[in-house]
């Protein structure tokens, strides 16, 4: 899995401790302990797998005799009844393990599967689908991931690895006297060269503005296809454009077409639903 | 606000590490030092507010400089355009704390507005709405809190606070011969007098004999409304009832005139949208 | 062992941080790395073994090469002189290890030895006897597993599992005007279903009106025997009955023959002696 | 307070998540945030005052706005009745400190009222008691300050601080052919000059040879007075002296009389029993 | 301080756990607790100022009575003997901050004053100085912040905000049939927009090669000066460019002269001696 | 390797942290997961050995799937072009460990390589080299480690295990009316008998003074050899001396011929630099 195991680890502990806390009742209470059972995840609907390297993480945190098979690779679109792993071994553990395991790739799988579907509504033009910093707190490193195997790139992932000016920052700037290329000309000579330096515009002028004052990457915010259009033009190549702002299903196509490099899509995960999936036992 | 402070407070440090990280390139390149802004929080669609205490605590966390004013007090339904809290002090912290808290803010609010709508739609009947387990991981404090501050009920919150005799408990103990009424007294018997013991039955001859077997709670396992309503009967206030599996806002209220004490929905948390909330300078 | 394995790990790294430190300079100084060794644990007299579990996560804490063999079940009563465990293997560790271990064992022996006591006496009555929560901060999950093992049952775990109104919440929500009924009816409302609410009580009348309010449980505090036949008859089975308060060895067999469902025993824990235990080489 | 206030806050955090957990159901039900209350402090038996700035940071952390005013320095010997200490400020947060503070006060306290009493016990002579590492896990800390409080001195704090080559040391050194006094030489060549060297011997002839083998400090195990005497005479002066095991508050002043520079004592904190203190409302 | 204020905690907190451990001894031994101090921080060899905002850290981290006076803003280059800071309050938590102060503050000048160096060997060139990520482990965002307030720019802070493809992962790739443009193609298509690709050659014929490829950014490997003009002449910029390897004060501004855009320097962090700073009593 | 494990563990993962955060872009981009590689660590320049068991620490943190053998001893001295250890194993895990590896071999190596030399500048004298507390915050287990590995012996680890004296403590003593050998008479009867106490001295009639009060241990600082000479007859094996202050290679034998029992030299640890080791293919 292209992601860092540490933090699997981590938010797979942290997890486990807000659910089980001082035990779990339940399973003291009835399940002898050498107890063995095995189920197996199925998916309710059709979507795109995602997260089961992190549901192994999981019930190897509960109990490290639990098995977890992965029977379908990630990224794998499947139908509505496909199993796509199994867990086997001692019964309290896996009953344990079970909602986190589920929360978690009932999440991740729900993100992968609308990521999809906005890269295939633009297959066949230039442009590529990001993300956004519009994740749930604690889980960036996980969602990111997801939009990953869903097709799609990541945009940065946090205030620390890009610079990224936006409005808000723009306003205050512009109250000390600093207009936007001024801004974009001194992050660019703050930051190191490793760093990226995006500027958000919303015309056609300040795109092309954007462009000479040596912005990396231009946001066109809120920009119908005829704007975009336009912008791009008015960039030429110097720099990588990315349209942002209320775009949908229904108009994503048209700002693909537009040239635009990069369309980033806030909705991938701030409000990607959880895929319903079970675990059936075997 | 009805929730641990310390939880708050490392959920919301967690968050903050996540996004921060190394430090915000953006602000340390641009924004002076001594740079003072203000911005308020606004509603663009209709919802129940959620989540402002921990607004604060976000800036807070940032720079204690920053002052955070809550305009609207939890719970309260608002109108889009409504402004519910005003954020001031220094930009740079103002920035930084931006997106965590926009982040959090739209979930709890989001999880309170749909929370709202289930508890209207069975007002007049006897019937309290619950919440899940089915909640994000490393948030489910917040979560369940804005679940209450919408208007219902929280369930257990975790594996340690009350058992739950599921489907997959009671297979795995059939299989060593132990039939439900059994491992109902079973679990009655290991567990302390403060826990309380709930069972999933799927019929009403099982529900009439858990309630025989001592469990303080029952649930009813997607049974239509008339099924229900015999459950209820044949359970004869031995044990509270809830219902649970496939209900909708469509068949919610039927199901509360069926008489049970609680209908539980995973909804609430596993699928809410993130409400369109937006932070607009002043 | 019925006990939250993540928590044991966390306990035992903090107990060995804590005496470890920048590291044993006994060993360092004077061990060759290579050398083996191999030690008992012996109870030196008579008690309940708990612990030994956690014992084995100690040592397995200081170095996976050492074996730990458990020689008794948890829970069994012991003789004077009786070898309860072996440790074998690099003796750096062992040297290591050995003091956090015993006095983890001592302290969780203890615990159980004197539980026993308690049940033993109790013996043929219809009463259970409960822990409380003055145990050892840091160590409850231990010490409650420790009761467990010696045969009673657990009282609430922490201020999240149960709600208890106590003579100090009474007092303060007189002052506004809620009495004590008042108090019950407003928590019982307040909490879900999996919560269980009891209230304290110092006579029969209000014993009578504590059940009638509808508390699921009910604290009769530092009644005398007669005193509580006559409250357990005033609920009359409408909640469970706990006597509490001033209960000695001596006085406990009459508390029990009272009829009350359950007795608490703050002894269990806040005083318990620890167990005299020693690690002989072998 | 003469306390790393760091390890304080540490313990006291930790102790607050172990009993709040995801939070206080029964003030947050029925207690009003704006409730107001006072509560005394007070020793229900006679002892010596220890861990009331433990209390202090039990409050502060659980909520800033409470007060709580220190009435008797650390280490008096107060009467039954005497009130140590005023809490007031919100009622929740008061009620959700209340049993960690008490928890700790009783522990600290009923340490601190044993070691004054062994203290008392040899004044007079030139011996000093001191404590051992059978302290409780995680609460180390607090368990030497309150020895301290009582009036004794500490022994070494860990495996970190000091060298301390005991019988299993030896019996180990003994197989690979290093005796007694070659431990000793060993250990001081190896370690720095800022350790101190300790060497446990059950014989006169062995004391000697410790202190002429350069220990800094020499453990006299289980000898009786008369024993004692000779091998204090015979070390004469060239180490420290400590006598220690079965060492009672009986045979104490006559070993104390033996003329050894210390006597460790186990029992000040593995077996203390906790004082009665309560908290009444105000 | 352009310094994420969470790490600069985080760091401080570690630092004085690791030195005061369980205690000062020596200030609770000696030093009263109502003692109070003052003391300067003096330079004893000139040096660029870097770090005071660590320092007062540190001292509100002991004790948050102490006052740290900042008298030179981080940057200033100051004679042997200038007075950078005063700290004053309760002498305990003086007498414990300063070493772990010190340790710091000596590091950050440092580290600073090298930088400062290398910085004003090549002003009037174009090129910038970078550091690398040859930092200490645990402390790198103070270092790269004192490069920063040396004057020079941070080359990627992790393995996280930057892609590079280093010798290493060219020879593994050529294993398996890719070659270096292949390498940087396959990073450009695979990595999000605000990632940067960098890419590591050894000669003229590569540099033009990875240009052609679509590299963000060249280091150009142990080339003497002509060969880097010649480099820098064949990107013709197509690629932002690095000087890298074995460049010493003596050799560094020939390579400047070379046209390179950026001059990345290993000893900034790697090897800066601590500057002599000493705390003096007043 | 004479160190506590846990600590590593501690230290290596907080590296790690730091250096891979989210991910290693590079390596996920780029390199096949099933790719093998293979790696030797050589040392460029001569010196000692230290760090290798903290190397392999890294990989095993990165993937435990990765292999090390270690080809050199700790403490060995080696000529340059010496390969001291190979790591084999997936490609991606070598690369990722490879940086945090070299920084912390490389440090710990030049930390040995510099103490070896003061330590055999003095071989045949009765003298011993110590390091002091000025190590790298969060880094002093493994400095102190180094040092060992190169020869000499460590003086304290941190405040929490000896008492130090030292001019700033004396005078803030002195402003309260307490003299040097007073301050030395306080110490000795506040700490246990496992605490040993020196005191800093700047005069031989000091010196005299300090033995004569009853200090372990005589810190004489800044003394020309001749005094120091003096000194040490003055002391005449009361205590244990040591030299201290603006001692350097060129001095350090003079000094040591003295007399004085140990030299410590700040230099170990605070301006070591990174002795030159790669990590060449194989």
């Amino acid at each position: 899995m292209n992601l860092n195991q540490s933090l699997v680890h981590e938010i797979v502990a942290r997890a486990l401790a807000e659910d089980v806390g001082s035990g779990d009742l339940t399973t003291m209470a009835v399940i002898p302990a050498a107890a063995q059972a095995a189920a197996q995840f199925v998916f309710r609907e059709p979507g795109v797998v995602a997260g089961l390297p992190v549901v192994a993480a999981v019930f190897a945190g509960v109990d490290p005799a639990l098995e977890c098979e992965i029977q379908q690779p990630e990224g794998t679109q499947v139908a509505a009844g496909t199993s796509v792993a199994v867990v086997r071994g001692p019964a309290r553990g896996l009953l344990i393990g079970e909602r986190v395991a589920l929360n978690l790739l009932q999440r991740m799988s729900g993100i992968a599967t609308v990521t999809r579907r906005y890269v295939d509504t633009i297959v066949g033009t230039q442009a590529r689908i990001l993300d956004t910093r519009k994740t749930t707190p604690g889980l960036r490193a996980l969602e990111k991931y997801a939009v990953r195997v869903g097709g799609a790139l990541n945009h940065r992932f946090g205030l620390y690895d890009g610079v990224m000016l936006k409005d808000n920052h723009l306003a205050i700037l512009a109250a000390s006297g600093v207009d936007m290329p001024g801004a974009v000309r001194l992050a660019r000579a703050s930051v190191g060269p490793m760093v990226t330096v995006e500027v958000e515009v919303e015309s056609v002028v300040d795109a092309a503005a954007a462009a000479a004052a040596g912005a990396d990457m231009i946001l066109l915010d809120n920009m119908p296809p005829a704007q975009l259009r336009e912008a791009v033009a008015a960039i030429a190549g110097r720099a990588r454009t990315e349209a942002s702002g209320g775009i949908t299903l229904q108009t994503l196509r048209a700002v693909a077409e537009s040239g635009v490099d990069y369309i980033s899509v806030g909705a991938l995960t701030h409000s990607a639903r959880a895929l319903d999936i079970g675990l059936d036992s075997l």
